[in-house]
């Protein structure tokens, strides 16, 4: 039979990110285009443990039906950890996801009506631009400077959206961090036009400097701020655990829209996170990966430094992302095209706008996946890569 | 601040079955409410050797981010295991999904549109009916007989509508399993109309008397069969895996949904069903639990046959679920009330309507989560409670 497909489906490419992924299977490809954290930073000992115990313990709990709020215990650890960037509002509760991505969607599902505007950062995550467009939404794209989105834009912006998504640390792509004054004159935006915030939060956990600012969430005295967490990069992603908070009312839509989507999210996995936060160290664990990180993340600097000069480039305090910009007078596509001829894998910016007709000479560098010594390797082809592009342009 | 949500959340509800399941952690309340499949038929000790394995051996697969169609091996698996039920055509391909539910659910946002009709089985489950509500689709009931689906009604409705939705083997909830003669019909009927069929198959795999009629799928020969399965009731639930076969251009717009979704299913969860499979006697296996099911079926209707003398009932070669009817001029809401103060918990049957302002005298019983002393004290007590009721009617 010929298919007819939901018209919203039409405006959906799979993510480009996660085709390259597969294609970068090939061992022999250096990954700057993924978005994986890095294996080394799994604490896979101590899961193994865990694991042990609870499936000779608690094995009826971790394989029978649970609710589709989530494992009480994780809930009652992500409030506790919670706890220590924000008050929880007694309106507010916490509900377990699959994955930050469910807490996305199922805000946009929940929330908006086909046809409504949203507000995100330009450029921005890939998995927040499809899940908005699958949900019919209409994305109103607000440039990020280094400090953050540009705040005269967004009010501008404002009336017309019913909901603002931003990743205020360590953006994906940018790298960038949302400064306080502009969180709170965000927060003042969503308060005058009456919208809620979708504050993604993945990277949150990772700081270079040590140094973090409050969550919009923090200042959310109208209960108009979803604050969506995940363990994804602090213990491991493959057990697709992240999590919500917000105004109960709220989460009982998401409940609802739950049970139709998963019934709920696997109990292992969820037991795996709790019993990692009550039996381990989990602040010193979240210090020793943001060394990790932060180590590969200035290799990735200095090499950019020594062989990229004239890209221009972000210092992020965290996260998995550098975000490099090309000078003028270089194709973009032709340079990432050439780089993969070279085995090095980059993203283009495009993949990661709003609008996938604005023009980007920008492309995004991911340095948790590659090991210290491919990122040395990789950034010194693409430095050659780079000069003679240059050189076949200004000649 | 005051919220405002999607429309389509307005029409849905909570599942009944699933606030109930919350309410019915009260341990003195026999659960016949329940669809909790046996924690007793769980292999949990073979689970925890696969599990210290995996997470010893290939800790890496099972914890970093992996493809959103599936871990391959297990996919495998999945069709290996189907080649017994029918030949899976070149055209054709097996997604993991998040449980049996997601691809429900998938299917009816990537084939449907806002406003278009699909045809299910009334009464059907619960899952799938508020999943249709929530992609906005408007439900064409059709009633079930002792031999499944009525054909005529079928065919009247298939006009009308984009798809159908069915659970040929052992209905849930009526325990109904359709004849091979309707199978094919509504094969044809699918084919005349030109619609798509998702046959939800959670139960093929528990047979009380060993025979099975070929699913749907097996005379699929125009790539319109969506065939659903699932891990739940077979190995454990909190698993969350479930698969769909399909056509291969209906696979790809169910990876750009299930991206944007959860990104991919919980690799442990694929890694522990894909190695049960491969390292244990599968179908051994199921035979077990189906010798378990069995008994318990059986105590359950030998129970009904002594105490619940007047009340119709279907008598299921699988699954979990036996449906009731009560004689007219007993009120089934009282009825299940006064069960509930009694603590027995039965389902009313309206909650499994298609449209909840027709009336219902039928209830569901479970017999998969009680203990078998639970069954006959609580049909015993459903007995008392029916007698008084019956009593109190004709006198």
């Amino acid at each position: 039979m010929t298919y007819t497909f939901a018209d919203k489906l039409g405006s959906l490419k799979p993510s480009m990110i996660r085709e390259i992924l597969k294609s970068a299977n090939d061992k022999s490809v250096i990954p700057f285009s993924a978005g994986n954290p890095s294996s080394e930073a799994f604490p896979a000992a101590e899961i193994a443990g865990i694991t042990a115990d609870i499936l000779a313990n608690e094995s009826t709990t971790a394989l029978q039906y649970g609710i589709t709020e989530g494992y009480a215990p994780l809930i009652g650890a992500v409030k506790q950890n919670l706890a220590a960037k924000l008050t929880i509002a007694d309106t507010d509760d916490v509900i377990i996801t699959s994955g930050a991505q469910q807490a996305i969607e199922l805000s946009a599902r929940a929330i908006c009506n086909p046809g409504d505007r949203i507000m995100c950062e330009n450029p921005t995550f890939i998995g927040g631009i499809n899940a908005f467009k699958a949900a019919g939404l209409v994305l109103s794209g607000v440039d990020v400077e280094e400090d953050g989105i540009n705040i005269e834009a967004a009010e501008k912006a404002a009336s017309a959206v019913k909901m603002i998504y931003v990743i205020p640390n360590s953006q994906n792509p940018t790298g960038v961090t949302m400064s306080l004054e502009k969180r709170k004159a965000l927060y003042q935006i969503a308060c005058k036009h009456n919208l809620i915030i979708i504050e993604d939060d993945p990277y949150g956990d990772i700081s270079f400097s040590g140094k973090t600012v409050p969550p919009i969430k923090s200042f959310d005295t109208e209960g108009r701020v979803i604050y969506a967490g995940s363990f994804s990069k602090t213990i491991a992603p493959a057990l697709r655990i992240g999590f919500a908070l917000c105004n109960k009312e709220i989460l009982q839509k998401f409940v609802i829209l739950k049970q139709i989507t998963d019934v709920h999210t696997t109990s292992l996995s969820q037991m795996i996170c709790y019993r990692f936060m009550r039996d381990y160290d989990y602040n010193a664990h979240l210090d020793s990966i943001s060394r990790i990180y932060k180590n590969k993340c200035s290799l990735m600097l200095e090499g950019i430094e020594e062989h990229l000069s004239g890209v221009e480039f972000t210092r992020p305090d965290g996260g998995l992302f550098i975000w490099c910009t090309l000078p003028s007078g270089i194709d973009l596509l032709e340079f990432a095209q050439k780089a993969i001829q070279r085995k090095v894998a980059i993203v283009p910016g495009i993949a990661f706008l709003t609008d996938e007709n604005q023009p980007s000479s920008s492309f995004r560098l991911n340095f948790s996946t590659p090991s210290e010594e491919a990122i040395v390797k990789g950034i010194r082809i693409l430095g050659e890569v780079f000069s003679s592009a240059f050189n076949h342009e200004i000649h």
